[in-house]
């Protein structure tokens, strides 16, 4: 069948945020080529129509070609397009949020990326910043009503740890009550090893974190847990 | 710049809802051209590179070209994409929720659309089924917390009229008391007519509909407001 319209570019965009010293961080990369050599981007790619099984698939190949990165958590965001946002043409962005925990981005090459906070984001080239501030809008609004900053943190992770995840996102100090009330943490639930949460996803594992002070229960989480209502 | 790999094909595909015979009904065409002629699709088209400043703008566009509709409330959805959903090829589909009072749609010619109830849809073109249960899961949960519904309705409606949308959408009846409650109406303010909700956009108007009760104050929405927790 003949088509008399010109197709857009397709691209798939990912927003990578992470948590490094007590703040949200996104993952930028310098571009290389045209266009805007030299200017900060996220991490993306043109859709392969060959080799690409879903738009998550491209996603995921972008981040793994470039980073060797495969996020647990990954989820679309939005589409961005039109004629004016890549000089070479009407193109279409399908954005897509990654988390990842600080650990796993030890094992990119450091020449990589270069990690800004969300809250002070320099001028990225084509439309990334408002890329950034639609996933930082789309994470914060989440987390505010689940456990969404699990996925910030590796496998297993102490409450403290959870506690100060939740504070990073939000850029908001509380106490450890507020924050166990917040999510409806029990502190009798938290001895038995029992699920604690509202939501009933925080799981006890058997292990502990060792330190300086008592030591500390690890939990887990497998699947993202929703609560009631916006609890932050 | 020359490019090695092949562009999918982009279309814009629009789930219109609207409130009939006490339901939310989703508005489907019957498709005259290959792939699957006579089946029921959402209305939907290409991209045009050389006409459409924005995904809206397509959408708009393929809305008024086929329906002569230009509905108040677009909001995009979730783009769907793949090699499987359109036999003519890998191609990304750009979902957008459209919600249309059913008064508007009386201009349409009755022969562009077949209305069906959004709990029994049945089969579809490409992938337009998941469309709908996506758009439909959308509506209910903003509803849950915001004035969304009144874009079912006409630009005035009386609060009975909201009444019987929120129910609609939901698909549960309540007392006149607890649907005031959930939306934190307050009768004394609709006597005063200053805006009466929690979120503190339904504006009263000097208008009423008459009928043969007493006369009902008409109120209007210029904007979405959010309430504070889901109430519904």
């Amino acid at each position: 069948m003949t088509k008399a319209y010109e197709k857009p570019d397709v691209s798939v965009d990912v927003v990578l945020l992470t948590l490094a010293e007590k703040g949200l961080k996104v993952a930028l990369h310098r571009r290389a080529k045209e266009p805007y050599p030299g200017s900060l981007a996220l991490p993306g790619g043109y859709i392969h129509a060959d080799e690409d099984d879903s738009l998550e698939d491209a996603a995921r190949r972008t981040l793994q070609d470039k980073t060797g990165l495969a996020p647990r958590y990954l989820e679309q965001l939005r589409t961005f397009a039109g004629p004016g946002r890549d000089p070479r043409g009407w193109s279409v962005a399908i954005s897509y949020v990654a988390l990842v925990p600080f650990e796993e981005l030890a094992a990119v090459p450091s020449t990589v990326f270069e990690f800004y906070s969300v809250d002070d984001i320099p001028a990225l080239a084509f439309d990334h910043s408002d890329q950034v501030r639609a996933a930082v809008e789309r994470v914060r609004n989440k987390s505010s009503y689940s456990t969404l900053p699990c996925w910030l943190l590796p496998g297993k992770f102490t409450l403290t740890q959870l506690q100060h995840t939740y504070e990073a996102v939000f850029g908001e100090s509380v106490t450890r009550a507020t924050f166990r009330s917040r999510l409806g943490i029990k502190v009798g639930d938290v001895q038995t090893g029992e699920a604690v949460d509202e939501a009933g996803v925080l799981i006890a594992t058997d292990d502990y974190q060792l330190g300086n002070q008592r030591p500390a229960r690890l939990f887990r989480a497998d699947k993202l847990g929703l609560f009631k209502r916006a609890s932050w």
